[in-house]
């Protein structure tokens, strides 16, 4: 079966996001009444799996030893089928 | 009234993603039944605005200004308000 999977990959709270920073202030410059900005990944990803469970424990694998870096990111992904 | 947005931005179909198709070199590497993998951009923003339609101008103005270049992103929201 074929997954269409979203991976988001975020710096942890209280990690300095100087890129996130930036925007904002070039947002404030620009005059727009923005708050704060984060800044993060996304990884659309298609995939092979035998069923929903085995994508999911793939993609969490995927998420640890490639994208995301358990130390200073969060990760979190929807998955759904695709015909 | 304090809003949060998640924008995504990513390359159009047809751009070629270097670090997508890097990304998904490495997963076959590591034996992964990974198809293709498209990377882009996530911002979560924290905005002030008077209601919800204000917000969604401003979100849309904003991609299109700062944070998408028209020509080779897609880009989309979902916003929600805050208490």
């Amino acid at each position: 079966m074929r997954f269409a999977a979203r991976v988001h990959v975020t710096l942890k709270r209280g990690y300095s996001d100087p890129e996130g920073e930036t925007t904002a202030r070039a947002l404030k410059g620009l005059g727009y009444c923005v708050l704060d900005v984060r800044v993060g990944k996304v990884y659309d990803l298609s995939l092979e799996a035998g069923d929903e469970e085995e994508a999911r424990r793939v993609i969490e694998e995927i998420c640890l030893r490639l994208l995301a870096n358990p130390t200073k990111d969060d990760y979190s992904f929807e998955l759904r089928g695709v015909a």
